[in-house]
């Protein structure tokens, strides 16, 4: 995630200069061929762009309002899982009198997750080996869905710990409905990684504004000359840009720079359960180069 | 569902081929009256086809947007199906101590689902039968809600579970609530699946698509000359285009490849289920042509 | 709810018959006038026609958008009052060991709900006098809201049997949360009844188009002459399609065709709820004509 | 809030009538001046009044949206409270096995919500007077929240039936549940009326309409001529309507009559409540006029 | 937040001044330009420039509905901070027979919370001095997260006195579950303050308003001639209005005039509790010059 506006902006500007150039250059053509080749049917100014073009922008506004939906539901569901794994800590060391194992547990949850949404395997990461107690690792050694794994053996934990301690049945309950909320928050970042953006979001907007921009410099050369690349590129900067938002908006779990910084969180995560344990933890993560990781 | 992108334009310029060659047809038909025989009165130049045009886009797109939230919705009521099928798993061998054939019901239970969604008769497929455990499906043979009586048999074998062992009351209370989530999601799946989108959204758009499209040249002919059929597919393109979206989503449960990939997420889950009692496991289903189903 | 597309296509034309007639026959008169007997101030083709339009199109959406989340919301907290019934009849055999009067009676309730809702006497019915138990039917005699009346009496009921059967408090307090959903799935019903769609919503929008399409043919007939008629009856259409999905959807409870089929949803519940107890069940509702009821 | 349609067209109209004829005679003037004294500055057909109009239009939906949400939310947390205070009731008679004293409460309790919304004392209200017991209104004198104080009553009277009954603690937890749904609405109720819609929504769309009405018909009268005035008013009266939308709904708690009818609301409530304990209830209120208050 | 309507109309008009000045010299310039110096190709009345206005007011209009939804998000979730700390406060005095400490620190917990939003150090505020009990606040000392530090004491303390008290376990459960719902309101808050608004929506906007009042009066200049700084400024006001809603609302935490009235809120809070147990309060905060803090 960019966190520093300037920096965010050179992005923008560096990533449309190539498409920008390539569109100069077609409009730069267009012109010479209308102006001195003197091929007359290259002007077409009463093709129905302002139609073509309101268009587009409804459809591209539409899709890139779906892209941030499913960015920030992305965001909230983490949300979730980091409120919850907050209270689990609080029920382990209130409720079930202290437990270091379950909250040193919970927090390698999170990395395991984080691990699984990016697709890479947990168990070769420092920070789980660090966090998660030997015995969850072994057991996740191996397993399809590793953070399910996890959350089986904590759900394990804590029944035991029950038992032993004879804890009421009614906290027990609410522990155990914490658990199924993280189950729950869990299942929609599944979710929303497993179902990309409908291929007619993603696909179809990129032909479109390829189309249009080709297009362009034909319905201007007759009115605007030599200005036309000026204005064709306006026009088509400013649909590039639309079409960008969405494109780096749709898989907030990918690793780039516009996606969810989940190593960032999840350390935040960690110090504020492991500081309660008293355990060591590991220093925030700073962004590199106004971005988070 | 349609996961590679590049299979899913190459789907959306298909399907487009066939009307966009018929108004292509319909254009130059139009272009030769105009030019060719000289029939004044098709060139309607007036015809206020930039008014015609952004109504009708304003309407798809709403259209549209009201066909993914469907589409969208039904997606995140699956994965409540998925998620507390899970937390129910996981509270049967925690809370309950292990009962490996309430597992294998709630598996079973998702693919009775999923066949009853897609208007089949579950008992007559192998992975229900390999599953569910069989004194349900001899149960719910000839009902008429078959998922629902499977929950209803699930309730009746955690409450003599919970008698047997002398399960407190408090978390029983919790395992019965993931029970009436899992009938909430169902509710939601059914209510989604009985409610075809609104009549005005599913016939009114196909027709004002195609009138559009009919008058398109008459509008364009005076100007464009011999290349409206040029404009008139770009704008045509563009309303099929948009028309398609919303018909391709409305409803979510069909057999077609822009549905919910329902098989693929149920042994998707069986695995998740399966793997932590110890049962033999379907294997993943792969995406077929870029398509899953 | 209409669940046959050609049939809905038939209804939505059939309704703009009549209406497009009158405009046709006014956009014949202010064309004789302009051609025939020269008026010539009958020429406005000045007139911002397309500002008009657009903000009407646009408020239109914004309003039919506000009806159209109205019906799904009220379809929505219906699925509610659905699922939960099924879920409290669940618990009935499962944590109160069988009671099948309270499900009789929750299936009577949705009955008397769904009277109530289309402001009907639900004692007159024959579905009600056949499921409800007869001490509920004499309780909410004269009640002003007599589903809320039934809802009391199954509270009552389930406290005798906890008390008579020694059910733990936990399990019993789980029953109640399903009895309080229902009751708020039931008041967010009557919410949505007792609040119209805010007015400027509801005469706004007809007031706005009949003034549109009146002024439509003056802009026009200057330019297109004896096709006024003609454009202006497409223009007149979409405005009139736009405003009516609005009037259609705005009152979700009604007896017309665009209505919530709350008889066929309740039977479909009904025989979910009796089937389990083995008692008879009235048949399924077949829809009359492409309509459910 | 007004519930008889055409009473709320009229409404619509009396207060457009004023501006509209101020806007009137300020269209005439500018069109005496350009035609009658030459004065050809006045002309400016030129100026942008399409694309202001249209970015005005975008903003006034968005803030019209804005606005209707809230009152709709408004409304939706109005109903929360009816619905839980009538599970509260029915708890206190099934769970609590009686106590008409808490009913009474209960009902009291939206009675002062529904004053403290319109900022009024609820003590010197007959309303209160009669339901609330008195030993509460004694309590809550001079508090700052009278609700609140409420609500706290209620719940050490539940407290201390609970342990006067010896009542189960998980069902006691289930009533204390409804309490804090309670206060949680009206928590949500307290949100939407102390924070007024932003100034951005709130000031700037009149400062906008007013600035595009005066500017109108300079832009119009070079074409339109003597008929500047009529299509200055049409698009006028547009966004005046468009304005008054959003200002009417803007603060749901007004005593205007676009407000929520909380004292009929209110009233609907205590007879579903006070009936069930066999207690004299008011009788419902009637609309006035068409408006219900 | 502003508070007073007008104050916040002369604040935006403050705002616009300067901006509006700097476009009142460039049109200046470029019609002297244009008109005395005789640059002819300095009118470009052909420029897309409707398109270009349109494209950036739906983009615009989009980007402004994403703050106001954070924005209104934050104020939701702070609500939910104000609805269960009075919950817990009820639940100490009745479930708890009260507990007056317990009802300190989660005043203080709101004090606590609310600095650590605004990035400030809890512990040298006077308020939070005054209110929290001393040994959560030599607790919270050092810590990166105080607000969750003092839920976790909070929660340590409540425990205690169910044990020495012999609260039931289910009610115990429900006090917590009020807990976790208060860490999931401040984890919501945390996640709006810890990621901006996207970096598309708060860079690129400014960047295209700019670019689109630079080329405004060249579009204007050949139609408007001297009164295009007319023109110009019209159009330019209100694409600037439009780039400042969205960026006033984007960081709800700040201490700016348009942020979130944190201390406002917090010191209502606390009267309401404090109140209850008879502690001394402070007064509430009266607004500053129509603004609240």
């Amino acid at each position: 995630m960019i966190v520093n506006a300037k920096r965010g902006l050179r992005f923008i500007l560096q990533d449309s200069f190539k498409p920008l150039s390539i569109l100069f250059i077609w409009d730069m053509l267009v012109v010479i061929c209308y102006r001195y080749y003197q091929i007359s049917w290259f002007g077409q100014s009463e093709l129905p762009i302002a139609l073509i073009g309101s268009v587009l922008v409804l459809f591209m506004n539409f899709r890139n309002n779906t892209a941030y939906n499913r960015w920030w539901e992305a965001r909230s569901h983490w949300g979730l899982i980091t409120n919850n794994c907050r209270s689990f800590s609080r029920q382990c060391t209130t409720i079930l009198k202290g437990h270091p194992d379950l909250t040193r547990a919970i927090a390698g949850y999170a990395y395991v997750l984080a691990y699984h949404l990016r697709g890479k395997d947990a168990l070769l990461n420092s920070n789980v080996k660090r966090v998660l107690p030997i015995h969850i690792q072994n057991y996740i050694k191996g397993l399809r869905n590793q953070p399910n794994g996890v959350l089986f053996q904590i759900g394990l934990m804590v029944t035991q710990e029950v038992d032993k301690k004879h804890i009421d049945g009614a906290v027990h309950a609410q522990i155990d409905r914490i658990l199924s909320d993280i189950a729950n928050a869990q299942g929609a970042l599944e979710r929303i990684k497993n179902t990309p953006l409908s291929i007619q979001f993603s696909t179809l907007p990129y032909f479109l504004t390829e189309i249009t921009c080709v297009i362009l410099p034909f319905s201007m050369v007759e009115t605007l000359g030599w200005f036309t690349p000026l204005g064709s590129a306006l026009v088509g900067f400013l649909f590039m840009a639309l079409y960008k938002i969405g494109s780096d908006l749709q898989n907030p779990f990918d690793d780039s720079p516009h996606a969810l910084p989940m190593l960032t969180m999840t350390r935040s995560l960690e110090i504020d359960l492991l500081e309660q344990i008293g355990d060591p933890t590991g220093s925030p993560i700073a962004p590199v180069n106004g971005i988070q990781w």
